[in-house]
């Protein structure tokens, strides 16, 4: 089974990196653009087939490594393989 | 309208960083877990309604400036907002 782990950051935590990447966009001379924000995505492939149990494992690392509560969100993506 | 691109490294590029979550989880006492991935998560806004001339721009975005097309993928998911 694969898992998918997205992490943005939660509304109103500064994203300057994401401000980078707009400001050089608008530079390039793409128009419209409005907030962009930059997050990861971690890609895990896991030995565990049984959907329940693998999102809960995904969670219990996403709390414990893969994000920072304080100032980001995840989300979970399963998807068998 | 919202896009959101999904940048991971090419099948064959190494990905030291992915490797390093790997074994951190498994240092934490996660089992069976294969191969890690770490990639991008890019959000945007843009103030295009038509959907198929904002894909078409932020695929422009990936190759101008978003991914490095060498060694990264990119996917685009575009929604309504």
């Amino acid at each position: 089974m694969k898992a998918r782990v997205h992490i943005s950051y939660k509304t109103g935590v500064l994203d300057p990196q994401g401000k980078a990447i707009g400001l050089t966009l608008a530079n390039l001379g793409f128009e419209g653009i409005g907030e962009v924000r930059q997050g990861k995505l971690i890609e895990l492939e896991l030995a565990e087939g049984d959907a329940e149990a693998a999102r809960k494992s995904v969670e219990d690392m996403c709390e414990k490594l893969l994000a920072n509560t304080v100032i980001e969100n995840y989300a979970i993506e399963l998807a068998d393989d």
